[in-house]
């Protein structure tokens, strides 16, 4: 929920990026979600050097998956608190985060994992069918893709965009060349105001039906 | 709290950023805290274009205060969401957050203010002698330095780092002009990793005893 001059505040943002942008290669349903991102970071790398990569069936998918109420996976608490809330609320997703669990250190030290890869295998009921959101921890998108091949789940979307110079760079890319349906981008950036300004994205797109 | 192999992955990100950040004028108080920015953004503009400005007692004006049991005053829940949480335990500081409160959309509407604003100004007591963390709303820096300016509060530290295209670079400006002891930073870039990188990079130089 915005104020009327928090939404004006957003419009004039968002008329700024348009003239700035200049030529692009998006689509009609990927562009607001570029272009989000760019919102939340004022750096239009997302469009050029670090670009915004969208499996083909991605989008529609996850769009999907929210409105028939799938939880939503997160590795950081960061991405959640970034999210508009209302939307989950909505459409009844639960916003599951699990790294600060108590537990999870000794059971991730026990495994020589790290907390973050920890956080996903023990949420491996919800990832099943649900929208995994990867902002920060490589780790964490790689264990992801691991149990997709493990047959343990089928997510309806993964979107992967870890920030970072050990793993980010390596763990977007492998992800880019699977069929798990998944939104990414090339290089180092990345981070959870990216991932949030994703889901905000499709949730918008949900409700102006468009899927 | 990280585990081992975290801790790796931290320290190989920091070498990585030293071997190719290059020559800059930061001091070896705050480059550590342009380091932590670079970390979590994988962005070197923040050491160049996008560039962190410190007012002379900013650094160790925080330490001091959050050492002293401060409040943390943050604009957005992102902030809180990215921040090591065991350093406010250990060091008692409150992490204050008033944005998603029910009422302050109300009275905002009221005094024609955005929801940012009105979150800084119903933090009036724990703002004065706290620190206070602007990651995403120029509108709520701008009404900290107004409530400065109305001697209503007198914080020990102001990191003032909003992202966006509207407002954000001006607040920013304004900021280091003032004589408020502030870390803020050039151009439209920011956002709540930042905010967060530099209170984690304060916390760890606090345990490090500098300051």
């Amino acid at each position: 929920m915005q104020t009327r001059k928090g939404q004006e505040i957003e419009d004039e943002s968002m008329q700024i990026i348009e003239s700035e942008i200049g030529s692009h290669t998006f689509n009609e349903m990927e562009w607001p979600i570029v272009r989000r991102i760019i919102h939340s970071t004022a750096d239009f790398d997302f469009a050029r050097e670090n670009k915004l990569l969208f499996h083909k069936d991605a989008i529609s998918n996850g769009i999907n998956a929210l409105k028939n109420g799938c939880s939503i996976v997160t590795d950081v608490n960061g991405v959640i608190g970034l999210m508009n809330k209302q939307n989950p609320k909505d459409f009844g997703n639960n916003l599951i985060c699990n790294i600060s669990d108590p537990s999870l250190m000794e059971s991730a030290k026990k495994a020589g994992k790290t907390r973050a890869q920890m956080s996903m295998r023990v949420a491996e009921k919800e990832i099943d069918g649900g929208v995994v959101v990867v902002g920060n921890a490589p780790t964490a998108l790689l264990e992801v893709m691991e149990m997709v091949r493990e047959g343990l789940v089928k997510p309806a979307l993964v979107v992967g965009i870890p920030v970072g110079f050990v793993s980010a760079v390596e763990s977007k890319d492998e992800l880019s060349k699977t069929d798990i349906p998944f939104i990414t981008n090339i290089g180092r950036k990345g981070g959870s105001p990216c991932a949030s300004a994703i889901i905000n994205a499709l949730y918008k797109l949900l409700r102006q039906g468009i899927n």
